[in-house]
This record gives structure tokens, sequence and C-alpha cells, in this order.
């Protein structure tokens, strides 16, 4: 603890909260402030959310997304189509993608990207329980919804070899100009690829 | 709630946290993955040091800082001037001038400033408790270091006008230029002020 606020309570919690992310030791005090002036009901409910939140929640054995216990929501909805399995960086992109409504199998989610700069080899990723969900659970279709960065491409290319056995359809996510954002200020590897993959024109599309 | 992540635990630790000031639901969503991602304990320590605060932490009754139950640290501090009142806007203001080591009285913490415009009036501050302690305590100083804004300002002639009929000195922050700054960026009325308000020089004061 940095600073000696005349409180070890508030020292605590000022130490405590500074270890999220992207929170200093200033907004800290601040939110900490901001606590004890506001009703204690607020202080009570925020901290044993987080704390049940913690004890609660673990991942999910088939999709490694998060679940409360066993199998999580999303596989064990019977209204899915589970023979498609989209492949996720982590939780958050099945949060984005669920958005969308367009998705209506299952997920997996590896955990991360291979990026040897950061250490990450394909070991320390969900590939190898991927490909044996795919084998074993007569999976039609893998869509591999990564960035489109470095790392992104190079785990689509790992886990597209890695499937490359199998009776399986490998797709990825389409890619092209954005919809709504002016031509001018598309960059220009995007747009002369999506000149080469230019699509028939189909109403459905530009709607 | 405002979306489902699959997980009540989670949209319910979202939702908490998103309670906080500067805290938006996107920000609410990534600290509560990150601790999902961490230690177990990491979350239990945050959660239970926020309740054990606001359980624990109240304000002290002589100068309205926080205190761990009844009179405040430096209140109760023996080697402290207690003829020497500081009157500042809040507790973090307490902070701040503890970290200069230049004030060695107690302080009276007024819980904000005089202003109209956001309906807080001269009643809803720790004015009359400082006349009061001014009066009984044999204060012999009360220094003025509230922020030298408008709202700051009317504090400042309120509480001086209040006191001005008590055998009392009353002062206040020195203005002028910032130590360090160049003068070329000072704003004009604090530069034109501290050549009206200019002192002797005195080696001290530019060491």
């Amino acid at each position: 603890m940095e600073q000696s606020y005349n409180s070890v309570l508030l020292d605590s919690a000022v130490a405590e909260l500074s270890k999220l992310p992207g929170i200093g030791h200033k907004t800290a005090l601040r939110l900490a402030l901001h606590l004890l002036r506001k009703e204690p009901e607020i202080s009570y409910a925020l901290g044993n959310s987080i704390i049940q939140m913690r004890r609660g929640v673990s991942y999910c054995p088939k999709c490694h997304n998060i679940s409360e216990g066993g199998v999580c929501a999303i596989c064990s909805d019977t209204h899915r189509d589970p023979t498609t399995v989209c492949v996720v960086e982590n939780v958050k992109d099945v949060i984005t993608i669920e958005r969308t409504h367009e998705h209506h199998g299952l997920y997996h989610v590896l955990g991360g990207l291979i990026s040897p700069l950061d250490g990450i080899a394909p070991s320390d990723l969900e590939i190898d329980s991927l490909v044996k969900r795919v084998d074993e659970d007569g999976i039609h279709e893998v869509i591999l919804a990564l960035s489109p960065t470095m790392e992104g491409d190079t785990t689509n290319f790992y886990i597209y070899r890695k499937l490359s056995d199998l009776p399986v359809k490998v797709t990825m996510l389409a890619r092209g100009v954005s919809i709504g954002n002016e031509l001018e200020y598309t960059d220009e590897l995007t747009l002369g690829r999506s000149i080469l993959n230019r699509t028939l024109f189909s109403a459905n599309n530009v709607k």
C-alpha cells in the first residue's frame, strides 16, 4: 500500500481496486470515496456480486465459454444447431457474435491467439480439444471467427491444417468494406481484397 | 441489467460495477472478465475490502474527515497543533494537503462548496459546526484552503463573514504563478494578481 489515508480499511480497498486493469491509484481513491458517500447497500451489493461471480462462474467443459457449473447455456440449448461450431478468441467474442443474432450453432473459445512474440503457442490454446470435438461430435462446419490480424490469420491457418484430414467444412468470416463506411476512408489492403473477392450483386446483401 | 452474458452472476457483477462513476457497461464487462481470468483470491479480496471499508469507515464527529469510528486519527494526534484549523472542501483535499507535509494543525471538511447553481446552500455544508468549533475550542487560526474558483471564493467569503465576530485569524492559500511552469503559459489573471500581490524576495521561497 503506497500511502495512508488515515484509514487502514480505505487503504486496503484502494489497493485492491487499483489492481484492476486501467485503474490507477487516483481513480481507485475516487471510486472508494464515491462508495463511502453513497448508501452502504451499494458497496455491499458490489462486493458480494464480485465474490459470488468468482465463486459461481466456471468454464464450459465443451466449448470453454463461461458457465455456471457444467455445460454452458449455449451448448445445452436444444434449439441450436450442434453441427456448426464458431471458433472465437475469447468469451467477449461470444457475446459480440451472439448480439448479431446470425449464428445459430455452438461456439468454441480458444482462450487466445497464436502469438510467438507473446509466447503463446498452439498448445496454450483449446485447439486440440476443438479437433477432438470435430472428430467425435459429428460437426459439419467450423466457422473461423478470429480477428483479421496477423495472429488471427496464423491461428486460422494452423486450425485449418489441423482439421484438413477430417470431413468438415471450414469457413471464415467474409472480409471486405465495412457497411456504412465511406469508401474513401477504407484502407487499401481491405479495398483491394474486396475487389479481388467481389461477390455477385444481390439485393439481399445491400438492403 | 441490459443484456445477458449467459450467466446471471456475471450479469449482476457487470451491473454493479457499471454503477461506479466513469465505468460504463463495456468497461464493467472487461473488469469482470479480467477477474474471472485471475485467481479467485483476487476477487474475494476486492469484494471483501469494499464491504469492510463501507462497514468500518465513518466520519469524524469533530472535523468530518474519514475515521474508523469516533474521532479521526488526525484530530486525536497529540503532536498536531489543535489551535490551527485548515478548512477544505472534501476528504480528498485532506489527503492532498497532508502530502505536502506543510500543515501541522487540524482540518475541517466542509463536504462541498456553496453553489447556488447546483443547489448547495451554506446550510448543506459543515459551516455552522466550524463556527461552533472556533468559538468553543480556542482556535487561533483558520486557514481557508478551498479551490480558487467562483464557488471556492464565495464559500471563503461566507466563512470569513461568519467568523468576523470571533477572535480568530483567518488566512487563505497564497495565489500566484505555479512553481515549475513557464511564465509564458500562466493565465493573465493569475499573472496580474501575482504582480499586484508581489512578495519581498527571499532565498527561502525560491529554493
